[in-house]
C-alpha cells in the first residue's frame, strides 16, 4: 500500500499543557531523497519534556517550532531510500524525524544505528538521548563519586530511571522522588533505588528528603524544578552539587515558584549547574560503550512506555506533564 | 593609664537588623597570655555582612555567637605581650579579635602581619579577608577570563570594590550595581568600572543590566541575592557563572525573595556556586603577593570607611545593612 507522509503540524502555541488541539494532520506525498538525504519510515518517536519548551515563542536555547511546521521530535526509523554514503535501504537510523510517518532527512543529525550495541528499543532509551542525558548529567556535570548520597527528582521518568541506575552501579546511595505509590514501589523493587519518596503522599517534601537521606544530599539530579528544587537545597551537604536537567513543574506556563534557599549555597560551598546533552556530542561513543556493556550484562533496565500510532503523539505530550508515564514515553508509528 | 579589656557582648538575638540594643558593655581585667597566646591592643575591627548571620541561632556553616559571649570579629592589633614563638611585643597581628579592646588570643587564627606587603590599613582591606574573598571568588570560583562581561552587585561595598578592580586589571568589562548616585559615580570615576547601575533610581533592574551589558553577562559576582540575583539570571550568557558571595538583601530576617529564573541555567549551561574564603587558606600567600604588587604599583585602590571607637561597632553593623558605607567598614579602636 503506497502511503503518503502523514504529518502533525503546529497550528497554535499552547499557554498551558500542549494537546491535540494545538496540532493538525496533513498528508504529503513522499519526497524522494536528494543528494545527502535519506527517506525514512518512522518506527518510534520520542516524547520528551523539552518538546513543550520548543513550542514557546522564545525557548532560548533553540529556535521555536514555527506555526505550520511539523512538530520537532527525535526518533528511530527504517531507511527506505538513501543518498547518504554509508547508509543503505533497510538500515536503521536515528535523527530528528519529527512527528511524521515518512520524513526525508539530511545527513546532519542523522545517524545509522549500531545494533551491535543494543536493540532498536535500547536506542530509544539507554543508548539514545535519554541515557546520554543521565550519563553526562551525573558524571560530567554532577561529578558523581562512589558513596555519594544521590537524590533524583522525576525519578520514574525516562532520564530519572537511568540516572538512578547509573548511580547505583557507581556505588551511590540513591533516593528517588516520584508521584504515586506504584512508581515509588517500582523504583525500589525494579530499579534498585534505596528508597523512594511519593511527593503526592508525603507532607513536607524537605522533611521526607531528610528522612530518606539523614546525612543530607551530595548530588541532586533535578528534572522537576520549583518547590522540589527548593526542598532539596535545604538538604544539601557541604560541597553539594545540583544538576539542573529539567524543570517539568515549571515548564507549561503556570506561575513560577520562587526559590528561597539559594543563599544556602554560600555556606555549603555548593553548586547548581544546568546542561544540555548535545554539548557532549564528542563523547557519546565512550558513554554508549559503557551503557551497552551494562545492558548486555543485564545490569541496566529500561521501561519503555509505548503509545500506538502517530496521532497519539500530542496526547503523549500531555501525559508527560500530568506524570502519567512510567519510564521513557515513545510513540510507535509502525512495526 | 592602665585600662581594662572593654568588651561588647551579645545580650539578645536580633530578628531584623542588629543594633546597639543587642549588645552590652563590660570591662574585664586584662588577661596575661598563657603559653601559645598573645595579649593584643585592638587597632581596627572589621565590620562584615557575615557577622549578622553569626547572630542567628543557626548560621549553618559556623557556630552562632552565644548569648553573653563577646561579639566575634576579625581585626588587627598591636602585641603587648607574647608567648607565641615568632611573635614579639610591638608586632602587629591579625586574627579573631572580637569586639574588645584588649583580647588575649590563641596562636590558631592569629597571624603576624608582613608589613613589607602593605600597610596596616591594607591588611584590613585588600590584603585581608576582603581582598582574598574577591580574589578567590573571581578566580577560583568564577573562572574570570580576559574579556569577560562582569557584573558585580554590592559593588560599592568592601568586596565589590575589590572584585571590580581585579576584573578591570584582568581586561574584563565591568558593570557595578550600587545604591545612590554618589556610589555609582565613584565606581566609575575612582575605581575604573565601565558603568554603574543605581538600583534605587532605575526602573526595572533587569532592563538596566541589559543596557549596561547589551551582550549579556559572563560572570556575575553577587553580594546581594534576592531580586538582584533574579534580574542577573535573566541577563546571563551561555556558560555564564554566578559567584554567590553574599546575600545582604536576604540576611536580616526579612521575608525571602523567591528566585524564579533558575530554570534559565539549563538552556544557558550556566552555573551558580557559593564559597567561603577560608576554604582557600592554603593559597592566601600567592594571592597576597599579587595584590601587594598591584598596591605598590598604585593599580588598586581601597576606600576604608572608618568609624571611631569600639562602642560604635553595633551601629556600624546596622549601617552596613542600610547601605550607608562606601567601601570597607572598620571600627578604629585605638591609634
Amino acid at each position: 500500500m503506497q502511503q503518503g507522509n502523514r504529518q502533525l503540524r503546529l497550528v497554535s502555541r499552547p499557554t498551558g499543557f500542549a494537546g491535540p488541539e494545538h496540532f493538525e494532520t496533513a498528508v504529503e506525498p513522499l519526497r524522494a531523497p536528494g543528494d545527502g538525504e535519506v527517506l525514512v519510515e518512522s518506527l518510534y518517536l520520542s516524547i520528551d519534556p523539552a518538546m513543550r519548551v520548543w513550542l514557546d515563542e522564545n525557548p532560548g536555547y533553540v529556535p521555536p517550532v514555527g506555526i505550520g511546521e511539523v512538530m520537532r521530535a527525535g526518533g528511530v526509523g527504517r531507511v527506505l531510500e538513501s543518498r547518504i554514503p554509508g547508509i543503505e535501504a533497510g538500515d536503521y537510523v536515528q535523527g530528528r524525524l519529527g512527528w511524521q510517518s515518512h520524513p526525508t532527512l539530511p545527513s546532519e543529525g542523522t545517524q545509522k544505528l549500531d545494533l551491535s550495541l543494543g536493540s532498536i528499543e535500547d536506542w530509544m532509551g539507554p543508548l539514545g538521548t535519554t541515557g546520554l542525558t543521565a550519563w553526562f548529567g551525573m558524571r560530567a556535570v554532577g561529578n558523581m563519586a562512589r558513596g555519594d548520597r544521590v537524590l533524583i527528582s522525576g525519578a520514574a521518568g525516562a532520564v530519572g530511571q537511568m540516572a538512578g541506575q547509573f548511580a547505583k552501579l557507581e556505588g551511590c546511595r540513591v533516593v528517588g522522588i516520584a508521584g504515586g505509590p506504584e512508581k515509588c514501589r517500582d523504583l525500589v523493587a525494579e530499579f534498585g533505588f534505596d528508597a523512594a519518596i511519593d511527593y503526592r503522599a508525603e507532607g513536607d517534601l524537605s522533611t521526607a528528603i531528610a528522612a530518606g537521606h539523614p546525612d543530607g544530599v551530595d548530588l541532586f539530579f533535578d528534572n522537576v524544578g520549583g518547590e522540589t528544587l527548593d526542598a532539596a537545597l535545604l538538604n544539601l551537604r557541604m560541597k553539594g552539587r545540583v544538576v539542573l536537567c529539567g524543570r517539568i513543574s515549571q515548564t507549561a506556563g503556570k506561575k513560577r515558584y520562587g526559590i528561597t534557599h539559594t543563599g544556602l549555597l554560600i555556606g555549603k560551598r555548593a553548586r547548581m549547574e544546568g546542561f544540555i546533552v548535545s554539548d557532549f556530542g564528542g563523547q557519546y561513543g565512550e558513554a554508549r560503550a559503557w551503557i551497552s556493556e551494562k545492558l548486555k550484562a543485564d545490569a541496566l533496565r529500561q521501561r519503555l512506555h509505548v503509545i500506538e500510532g502517530l496521532d497519539t503523539a500530542p496526547q503523549g505530550l500531555a501525559m508527560l506533564f500530568r506524570g502519567e508515564n512510567t519510564g521513557k514515553l515513545v510513540v510507535k508509528v509502525s512495526e
